[in-house]
């Protein structure tokens, strides 16, 4: 093999711990494996949620990142497809059963056993490893220090699009003009579709014009969202946390869709009236399958889509997620090994 | 004018009030009106919605009445293509504004100007009137007697299956085995999917076989349906009380629909994660378009489906309604003019 056996990651060690370097020795690898060397990775809102382990479901020591650009510098046997130096990407799923009723109809991120990359390890390193099935070659075209992101962030927004047939005649609004937020601004804009912000401020409004909003209504003005009554498709929210949700069911026309892509933990609560009359639906849904990965990647190229992020070299991790935490990044953080 | 101009009627004079011999004076019939010589008219929980004034939108003296099977005896100037004799059904609508969008999609029962028969004039009364768009000729073969629950409950549970593309290769449950979960049962079971009906007694469990369930699952056993876990891609809810929507979310496959046509007041609660991990839906609807409707009718006559019904001489209608309040009638009330 002509990799080395170490992996040099940044680990935690327990819930809400610090970064510290974190070795991993490795074993060959798996038929079906392929082995990266980190170029970039993302910084996602539920990296964090998985470092402090607030969904129950982590495990320590744990290598985090899971926007993961790299190059393939070794292949299991099986996986020979994958020429060494090819660019890659790696999202929340590091494998997949392959042979569920999902994996076999192509909504691989719906199969039960889909293996996570922050528990399989991730792109907080110098090298990380998934199997083939989970790895998407970047095309031409699309920017290598930005596309991180795409492979959680924006496959959360994009994939909707897709399993729900949006047209680019439908009007839509999009809650929470953060990460995903941003992305999803950025994709229904070059979809066709009349695009609405729901923002929280002067300042957000313009940037939300800017990344591709056509218009904005003030989301903590209750009046200004009812006046919207009876106008959008889809509305989409990448929000962790509860809204007067009646208030954005009443904005979606008849057989509307309000379509949650934020992890909310607390239980939501609306009134069934509105959805009745309406027929309308609520909905959500993780990530994206591969296939759906390959379909947005070729959109990005494309429609030349660069998520706005911000670099630090992947030493500064620390940093890096103080200012996640902070709240103040425009709009998603990516560590650079470069 | 061939018809007369007073319709006898039983009206309700104040919300929960009781039914009184009630004469409505009526002008000429509007040019695209049609009026019936009611024969029979079915009771549905709706009616003593109205009646009560549960949902605020009630106003007096009432002629209820919204599962009408009648006899057309008149017809305005540009309805005359509905022959005087003709069988017509009507149900919760009696016409719409013919202009919004949703009328002109198809979507009649979303216009929201579509006029309730409960509110125009109903069919417990020896006539009725209602615009031409609403009326539904009742194909040959259809039982005219057990017809009237159709045209509201009936195409209540039917409409979704349309909707939501429900595939005869559909694992399906029913929640509420009553006036609308019986009917639920014989069209799922009609249509070619694998039926279970979630039941609270022994008694009910042997009934739901016998309508057309596959199988049942105890709704009084959290256990049971924790057990049923990631089973049916459509969940149809009757019931209008909250249960714990979580545990028939979980049963949920993947993609799976958990779908609301019995009205609740309550606010409806749920946990997003496994509506995201899922990808599943939750949604509702009201009746269905006269076109749906057209469609029910047809796969009724094709599948002899006959709503079980208990008859009353219409004069009857204070015991039919106490009967229909004493939660035992199995499983729709028909008042008969005959």
């Amino acid at each position: 093999m002509s990799s080395g056996n170490i992996i040099n990651a940044y680990g935690v060690m327990q819930a809400g711990g610090g970064f510290e370097p974190y070795q991993v020795k490795v074993g060959a690898l798996g038929a079906t494996e392929v082995e990266l060397e980190v170029l970039y990775c993302g910084i996602c809102h539920s990296d964090l949620s998985m470092i402090e382990d607030e969904w129950g479901i982590s495990r320590y020591p744990m290598v985090a990142g899971h926007e993961v650009i790299g190059r393939v510098v070794a292949t299991g046997e099986h996986a020979k497809h994958f020429k060494p130096g090819t660019v890659v990407g790696l999202g929340w799923n590091s494998g997949y059963c392959e042979t569920c009723h999902y994996c076999r109809q192509g909504d691989k991120n719906l199969c039960a056993e889909a293996r996570f990359t922050t528990l399989t390890g991730g792109g907080f390193a110098d090298k990380a490893r998934a199997d083939m099935d989970s790895l998407l070659e970047i095309p031409e075209g699309v920017d290598l220090v930005s596309a991180g992101p795409l492979l959680c962030g924006g496959i959360t927004v994009f994939n909707p699009l897709v399993q729900f047939d949006i047209k680019p005649t439908a009007k839509v609004g999009v809650i929470g003009i953060g990460g995903l937020g941003h992305l999803a601004l950025m994709f229904l804009n070059a979809w066709g579709c009349d695009v609405t912000a729901f923002t929280s401020s002067e300042h957000k409004r313009t940037e939300a014009l800017s990344l591709g909003a056509h218009k904005t209504l003030n989301s903590r003005d209750p009046e200004e969202i009812k006046s919207a009554a009876m106008s959008f498709d889809f509305i989409i929210s990448t929000v962790n946390v509860n809204l007067n949700w009646d208030l954005y069911i009443q904005a979606l026309k008849p057989k509307g869709r309000l379509h949650f892509v934020g992890a909310i933990v607390d239980p939501i609560q609306f009134t069934l009236f509105p959805v009745l009359f309406g027929q309308r639906s609520l909905s959500a849904s993780p990530v994206g399958s591969p296939a759906t990965i390959e379909t947005m990647l070729d959109f990005v190229a494309h429609h030349q889509i660069r998520p706005q992020v911000e670099i630090y070299p992947m030493s500064q991790i620390e940093d890096a997620f103080k200012h996640l935490k902070s709240g103040n990044s425009k709009y998603r953080i990516v560590l650079s090994r470069e």
